[in-house]
């Protein structure tokens, strides 16, 4: 690892990680976890009498369900490792009450661009890419759709649209465009509990919309890892026998469950906070010559940020402020479709409370100011 | 929950686990794994500066890779959910390289039976079942194969046999039978790390046997789940890409990661122990008239015991054992080939350390006198 003076030969890239566990304040996410700590406090979160899951079974486990269930006004949910499983499962049981081969998916969809192409290896389904990858897709987008269609996924919200939202009209038109098809309707919800304050209305309620509904817990929520497919009862059921196929049927997944629940508890009503916070840190960003954001204004916790200058130095001057300041203010830089201009995802969680509006501001003027923009 | 006195309606055996918690000693396992305790002493087995993984990235997961690698004399090994992913990961990348759909093992195997043909309906491999599954299989039985296969499984011990493993020459003639046809030689050694006593062989003497080998961490190991393939370095590299597939790379292992590795350096040189403590185990127990044991004498830490008499009575008296003396014999009693015989796995590990050898026979004897067949 390289130190703050021995960066001869690292790149502003490596140098940047290389100051990241120094820092003691963070613009993005909920701070640092240690698994030492995390482990502790999880230890702390639980009773002394509960007794483990076995291969999914037991009150540990089925209490949690019953509870996301409950969230989401649906009959069932099961407790999945990953939502890489949790989709896969779902289409495929969507694709086999059909008999059709087919799911529509945007095209920044997880399924397309983060699992090895799972679905088609692992389950024999296609893809339908529908809409343009750099807009949310529309009711005309899918109308013009000429294949029979197994299930319609939507993503809310788009993440790799900075976190876009569809209107409220928009989406209830779109899922009931699929549903008067026949084509069942399944939600990524990676950052639901993230959406739920743009539309204003309950989980149940922007659930209903849905046949199948995956949510996650280690995003927005916090917790290890693991996530949740949630639906009838019947598909639910079905979806426990494909757990078992993938290999996520466990022994015991109670340290997922019992951080899950632990870091639900702790942060779901913290979510308005998240989304009134990213809206202030966007106009703190805004207002610096040479960044932007996108959607402006959030319509959740989270937005991309467009830096426009010089790469290195950029990222020169956040691994100086990382240094300094001991403050991090992302952890590196992507390409965009403009040249010259960089990006990285922000998503406000509870670090952010140890910056105000005021230093983000600041930090990013220092940051433009170094790169030239300013 | 029934107690004690309250049995009118419940089954002998829903009685019997009901009283399981209140037992202080256990014949078989480690013991309870209660999940506030088992977290707290991760946190203290857990570096203070360890960072988590990401990804299936990370000085953490890597390098506990590298050690089971070590151990098993392989290239590379990767760190798994379950033995249930590794196996069909394992059989799907020999099947992609030999261009042959089939793999032949036992019909007791875990891939048969325990997980909902996933490898059919996930992965379109043939299972061909070779031998009898009330016996070890034989070189005789693999040479009468009329099949091209991808790849030969074999399980050490097989579990479903109580634990028996083949002499080592037989061994060493099943896996040279199959690379001298050209087929690849998986080992399902869930149980690997309690075989080797009964070889007097190093781990990675036994692994050389083979192509791919499963090794798992909640069974002898003690540790909360998890798994490892381990192999030749383009194999394992490839087995990585089927983990995201499969919904295995967690953004997090490392609850898993570190008790895996917190368990197997405590236990890992205990096994010798367990299966001196099995021979000893099944000499007490095979003087009881009405009770036997297979195999006979053990070969590992296991055994399946057979009890002659009335089911309904044998648990209710292990129920009486278990209220009056706080002691766990056994959590149920199977059928068996033998109309009055019932069996139930035995695993050796370090809770039948609380219990002399004179007292397992002692509860014995009680049971089978209370059963009549003393």
């Amino acid at each position: 690892m390289s130190t703050a003076t021995d960066t001869a030969a690292a790149t502003p890239v490596a140098e940047l990680h290389a100051l990241l566990p120094t820092c003691e304040r963070f613009l993005s996410g909920h701070g640092p976890q240690r698994p030492k700590d995390v482990l502790a406090a999880l230890a702390d979160d639980t009773g002394a009498d509960e007794q483990p899951d076995m291969y999914g079974e037991g009150e540990l486990i089925e209490s949690f369900e019953r509870e996301i269930a409950g969230l989401l006004g649906k009959d069932d949910a099961v407790f999945m490792v990953s939502g890489t499983m949790a989709q896969q499962i779902a289409l495929r049981i969507w694709s086999e009450r059909s008999g059709r081969p087919t799911f529509a998916c945007h095209p920044t969809c997880h399924l397309e661009g983060s699992e090895q192409k799972a679905y088609q290896a692992l389950h024999g389904l296609r893809a339908h890419l529908v809409g343009n990858p750099r807009a949310l897709l529309t009711l005309d987008d899918l109308r013009a759709v000429r294949e029979p269609l197994a299930a319609l996924l939507l993503e809310l919200p788009q993440r790799h649209l900075g976190g876009q939202l569809p209107e409220w009209d928009e989406l209830v038109a779109q899922t009931a465009w699929a549903r008067g098809q026949g084509i069942a309707v399944h939600m990524d919800g990676a950052r639901l509990w993230e959406s739920a304050p743009y539309y204003g209305r309950s989980y149940a309620e922007v659930a209903a919309l849905f046949d199948t509904v995956y949510v996650s817990f280690y995003k927005g929520i916090g917790a290890i890892a693991g996530a949740a497919l949630a639906g009838p009862r019947d598909v639910i059921a079905e979806a426990r026998v494909w757990k078992v196929r993938h290999g996520g049927n466990l022994i015991h997944l109670y340290p997922y469950v019992l951080s899950a629940r632990a870091n639900l508890r702790r942060r779901l009503t913290r979510f308005p906070h998240y989304h009134a916070r990213a809206l202030a840190v966007a106009r703190a960003l805004s207002a610096v010559p040479g960044v932007a954001v996108k959607p402006d204004p959030p319509q959740t916790h989270m937005m991309h940020v467009y830096l426009r200058g010089d790469r290195d130095r950029l990222l020169a001057e956040a691994a100086a402020i990382a240094r300094e300041d001991r403050v991090a203010l992302f952890r590196g830089l992507g390409p965009t479709d403009l040249p010259g201009v960089w990006s990285f995802e922000l998503a406000i969680g509870d670090a952010a409370d140890a910056l105000t509006d005021a230093e983000i501001e600041s930090h990013f003027r220092r940051l433009m100011s170094a790169a030239g923009s300013i």
